[in-house]
C-alpha cells in the first residue's frame, strides 16, 4: 500500500483527495496536517467522512506529521510547498503540490509568474525546481513517471483551458495572439475560506468577473501552449464567479490560421487524445454541461468553428475540484507509482 | 454475478440504482427498461453515464426486455409493478418495487392505503402481497431473507420519519395520537417529470408546503409505527419543499409518556440501530445535516427532548434519493442475495 | 418629512430600511451610521444603492451622527439600542429597535429573556422599558401612536409565528401546551456576518436545524401568545436554516381543544385580520409559498385542520427581512407619525 | 392616465411590466390577454399579484380583449406580433412588441433575419415595418417619439451586448470582424416554458453554452453595431445558461485598431452615455454584479483593456427581465407618450 500524508486536510483540496484515497485499491492514508482544527478528527471537521476517516488532524510541528510517508499532497497556497517538499524528498516521499509553487522548472520562470502576479519573485527552493513536472498526465504522462519525484498540479481554470487548447496548438491551427479564454467557475474554486464574496446571500444570484488586471493561472496556459505550438502564445483570461458549487465551463477563442471545419477540427481533438481516458470530445451540438462531469475527473469538450470569422470555439468543462485539483493529483499519484493512471478515479458521480 | 434488470431506468429513480449497481462488485446491469427515450443509450440521456453504462433502453414490449434475470428494480410509479411482477417471478426474478405497491401485505391493507389517497383500492396482483415484506431493513432484516421474492421499497419520507421514532416507538416512550412529522425535501424527490412548481425560476427562493390534506406515506408510517409500539398511531404529517436538489429533513415529535433526558432518549436510539451500520445517532448539539448524508445511505438521527412540556424532537436527516430510495433498495437487493447489507454502499459522498 | 437616521446601516437590516426609505413619500433619510465602511459612501459597500442613496456612513462618535432626527432605527444588536435609546430620546428622537433590547416591558421580564439565552440579565435603561411597545402592529397598533416614543421590533421567527397563532390563542381554541413552532429561515436572517455555515458551497444543498436547546425568539412567542389567551403557552420551537436568500415558513402546530373545521378556523382568522391589509389568510388548498410574499410586507397564512387527531395545522410565510424586520420596522414609524400603516409598503415585488 | 393592455400577460414578460405598470403614475392597465389561463385573475395565477392586481385574464378572442387601449404590450413569441400590430394601430393603441417581429425595418432585413434562425422569412405585415423603431433608448430616443407607433423591443442578450459595445463602435475603436460576445444568461430569461433543462434538479448545479451555431439576438446586434460603425460588424457569439434567475453577464472581446488606455475608453464610454440615466460606466477595478442591478433597469458596464494583446474587454451586467425586456419597454413607452424617460423605473431594487 502507498502510503500518503494529507497537508492541509482540512480545506476543500484536502478532503478532495481523501474522499478520492478512501476509495483507492492501493494507497492507504496514514496523516493529516493543517492549521486548523489540530487535535480533532477530521470527520468532526467534516461529518460526511464520519466512519470513513476518523484520524486525527495534525499540526505541523507534532511528531506524527514528520513520520516517513511514500507521497504527500500538497493542498497548500502557495509559498507552503517550496518551504517542505526539500525534507519531504529527504524523508523518502514524493510530493504532489497543488500550488504555484513547482509548476514552473526553473527560478527565473518562477520569478515570472511571482511577479505578474505581484508576489515574491524568490523561490525558497530553487535547487527542487528541474526536479518538478506539471501535472497535466494528458500533455505530459511520459514525463510523470516513477523516476519523477515533485508533481506541481495544474491550476484549475488552467487545466480546463490547457486542455481545451492544446490539441489545437500543436497542430499549430491558431493565431498566437489571437487567444481568449472567458472562465466560469463555481464558488468551491475559493475553498473554504470564508469571504463576503461567498456568502451565500450576496452570491446566490450574484454572477461576476473579477481580477480583471490579471489571473495567477494565465502563466501556466501560456507556457503550456507554448511547449505545444512552438510560438508564444498571449491569453485574454477572464475570471468569472457564478452562484454553482462545482464546476468550471471555459469557452476558448481564437481565429484559425486557415479554415477548418468543425468535423476536421473534431478529428484533431480525438486524435490528439485517443490515449486520453478522461477526456471526452464532443461536436457542437452535444448536449452537455457541468454537472455531467461533477463529482469526476472527466474532461468535455465542446469542439465548434464561427465559419463567418474564421475563429475556432472550445468549451470545456471540467469539476474545479476534480479534474481542477484532487481528481488530477489522485492521477498524478497513479503516474508516479506505475499504477494505470485511472485507478481509483473510474466510477460515475451522481446525477442530479 | 447477480443479474439485473431497471425498469423505469430513465428515471431518477432508474439512474440511481444504474449508478450503485456499477459500483457493486457482484451485480451486473443486464437490462435496462423505459417508456421514453426506447432505442437510445442510457448515456445519450444522461451523458455523466457516458464509458460507464451504455446500454439501450428497452420498450416494456422488446423481446430484450423479457429475458430472465435475478432481480428486478421497479423504478415505476404505483401500479406498474402490480401488474408485471408476478410475471417476473414466474421467469424466476426477484421484486424490488419503489412504489406503493407491494408496501403492504393483504388487498385489505393495500385498500385502505389506496383510499386514503384517492386511488383505485383493487390491487391488481392481490395473490403477491403475503409475498412482500416491507424493504426497511433497519426494521425487517430477518424477513428480507434469500427466501423472499418481493420488496416494497419504502416511500423517501416515510423511511425518514419511521427510522426517527422507531426506536420510542417500540420503547413505548409516546403518546400514540401525539405523533407530528414536519418534513422537508429537495426537489428531485419529485423526480424528473416537468412541472412549473419545480421550473428553477419559480423555485431558486420558494418553500412551500402541499398535500395538506394528506401525504401517500402516511399510512406505512403508522402501520410501521403500530407493529413496533402495539397501539394505532395517528401521525400528523406535513410534506414542505425547499429548493435543495437532494435531502430529507424530517423534525418528528411526540409527547412523551414520562419524562426522559436526552442522554437516556439517546440510549434507547443507540441500542436500537447497534447492528445498523447506514443510522448514526447523534446528541442534540451535533453540527450535522442534509449535506452530510448526501450521495450515501446514510440516516442522520439528532435526538433531544424539549424538558419544558415533556416532548421528544428528533430530526433525520436522509438522501431522498439514496436511503429514501435507490440505497435502501440496493440494500434490500443485498439481504434477498446473501450478501453483507453493505455491499457496494459503504463510501464517502463528496463535499461540498 | 420625518427626518430619519439608521444605526448598523451597513448590515441587512440596514440596507432593508434605507431600501423602503427611499420610497416612502414622508420620510428622508438624513443620517447613516454603523462600525464599519466608515467614511465610505452607503453605495460603495453595496452597489445597488447609486444613485438612490450616496450618503457617507458616520462612526457613532461622528459629530454628524449626533444631529437631531425625528425617529431613529437601531438595525443592531441586543445591548447596542439600550445603551444609546436614551440619548436619541433626549434628543427629540423616537426609536425603532431590531434587537431583543425593547421587546419587553420590565426589567424583570427582560431579565428572564436575557437569562433563556444565556446573556447578561440586567438592562442598561430600565426605565425606558415601560416607554416602549412590542411592535406588531396587527395585534398593537392601537399602542404604537404619536405619543409612543420606542418601539421593540419583533424578530423575525417571532413575528412569523404570533401572527399565524394570535386568532386561535385569542379565541382560545388550542392547549396552551400543546403549540409546536417548526419554523425554516432563509439565510439572510443571519444577517451579513460571515459564518461557514453560510458559505455558499457548504449551504447550497444543506438543511439543518440549530439551536435545538433554545431559540432566544421563544420568550416574545410566548409573552404575545399568553397576553391573547390570558393562560401560559409553552412552545416547542425549532429553528431551521434551508437555502434560500429570504423567506420564513412556520409549521405551528396545537391540539384543539374542542373540533372545529377548517372553514370555520379560516373565519376566525379572517375576521381577526380583517383591518390588518398585510396579513392574507387563505385556506389549506392555497397554492403560495414563500416566494409570493418576497420583497413585501405580507404575511400569508394558510389555515388547516387535522380532524383525525383534532389539531389545528398553521403555515405561515413571511419575507423576514420585510414582515420580519425592515416592513414592520416601516409599519411601525408610520403609526408613530399618525400616518396610514401602509404607506411606503404598498407595492407588488417582483417575480420570479 | 395611459390605458394599458397587457398581452402575453401570464408569462414572465406579461408579469414584469404588470409589476412596473403597478408603480407607474400616469399609466392603467384595462386589460390582459393570455392564451392559458383565460377566466382567471392574473393573481391567482401568480399570487404575489394579490391584492395589487386582480384583474382577469382575456382572450385574445373576447370582447373584452378589442377594447381600445393607448398602448399595447405584446409580451408574445415570434411571429404573433406581426399578425395583430396592425388591428391595433387602427383601433389607435401603440404598439411595443418583445419578440423579433418589429425589431428590423424591412421586408428583406427581416427575412435575413429569419433565415439566419430557420424560420419563415416571410413577415405578414411588411408594410408597418417602416413605422417601427428599434426600442433602444440609448441609442434611438430621438426616434422613439409620441409621433412613432411602433416599437421593436430588444432582445435581452442584444441590448446588453449593444450597450456595451456601442461607444467603442461608433468612436471607431476596434476592428469590425474581430468582436466576441460571450454572455450568460439567468433561467427566467428562457421564459416561463417547462423544459428539461430548467427542471430545478438538473439546473441547479449546471453551466451550459447552447445554440452555438448561431442565436436569434446576433443579427440585431450586427445591425446596431453597423449603423454606428459605419462598417459591417461579424460577431461569434456564445449563449450560456447558468444556475441565477435573473441577470446577464455579457464579457466582450474586441481588437482595437489602435492603443487605448482603460481610463481613456472610461471616457469615452461616459461621454457617449452621458444623457442616459440607466447606464453606469465602471472601471475594471468596480466590485460589481449581475445582483447590482437585479430588480432595476440598469445596466453597468465594466470597462478594461488587456494591452499586452491591445484587446478591449466590457463586461455588461443587466437584468435579462428588466433592461433586458420589462424595463426596456416601459422606458420606451415613456418615450412614445413624451413622458420623461425614468417614470416609474427609477427606485432600487432588494438586496439581497
Amino acid at each position: 500500500m502507498i502510503k500518503v500524508k494529507v497537508v492541509g486536510a482540512s480545506g476543500y483540496g484536502g478532503i478532495g483527495i481523501i474522499e478520492l484515497l478512501l476509495r483507492h485499491p492501493q494507497a492507504e492514508i496514514t496523516t493529516l496536517v493543517a492549521l486548523e482544527s489540530v487535535g480533532k478528527p477530521i470527520s468532526e471537521i467534516w461529518p460526511h467522512l464520519t466512519g470513513f476517516c476518523d484520524k486525527v488532524v495534525h499540526s505541523p510541528e507534532d511528531a506524527e506529521a514528520l513520520e516517513p510517508v511514500d507521497v504527500v499532497f500538497m493542498a497548500t497556497p502557495d509559498r507552503v510547498g517550496m518551504k517542505s517538499a526539500g525534507a519531504e524528498l529527504e524523508r523518502g516521499a514524493k510530493v504532489i503540490d497543488y500550488s504555484g509553487d513547482f509548476r514552473f522548472n526553473s527560478a527565473s520562470e518562477y520569478a515570472e509568474y511571482a511577479q505578474r502576479i505581484g508576489k515574491n519573485p524568490v523561490h525558497d527552493s530553487p535547487e527542487l525546481l528541474p526536479l518538478s513536472v506539471y501535472g497535466a498526465p494528458e500533455l505530459h504522462r511520459r514525463e510523470i513517471t516513477p523516476e519523477r519525484r515533485i508533481v506541481g498540479n495544474p491550476g484549475c481554470f488552467a487545466i480546463s483551458c490547457i486542455l481545451g487548447l492544446a490539441p489545437a496548438a500543436a497542430a499549430k491551427l491558431f493565431r498566437p495572439d489571437s487567444v481568449i479564454c472567458d472562465c466560469k467557475s463555481g464558488i468551491s474554486g475559493a475553498g473554504k475560506k470564508l469571504s463576503s464574496s461567498f456568502h451565500y446571500p450576496n452570491r446566490y444570484e450574484m454572477m461576476n468577473a473579477y481580477k480583471l488586471a490579471g489571473h495567477q493561472h494565465v502563466c501556466e496556459i501560456e507556457r503550456e501552449l507554448r511547449l505545444l505550438n512552438g510560438e508564444d502564445v498571449k491569453v485574454t483570461f477572464t475570471a468569472q464567479v457564478v452562484p454553482v458549487c462545482r464546476g468550471i465551463m471555459s469557452c476558448l477563442y481564437a481565429d484559425l490560421v486557415s479554415p477548418v471545419s468543425e468535423e476536421d477540427l473534431v478529428s484533431v481533438y480525438r486524435e490528439f487524445y485517443k490515449d486520453s481516458v478522461f477526456v471526452r470530445v464532443l461536436p457542437s451540438t452535444a448536449p452537455v454541461g457541468s454537472m455531467h462531469v461533477r463529482g469526476t475527473n472527466y474532461t468535455n469538450i465542446v469542439v465548434s468553428v464561427d465559419r463567418r470569422v474564421n475563429r475556432m470555439r472550445i468549451v470545456s468543462y471540467i469539476d474545479n475540484l476534480m479534474k481542477g485539483q484532487a481528481g488530477s493529483a489522485l492521477q498524478n499519484m497513479n503516474l508516479l507509482f506505475g499504477l494505470p493512471e485511472t485507478t481509483g478515479l473510474e466510477h460515475p458521480s451522481f446525477f442530479p
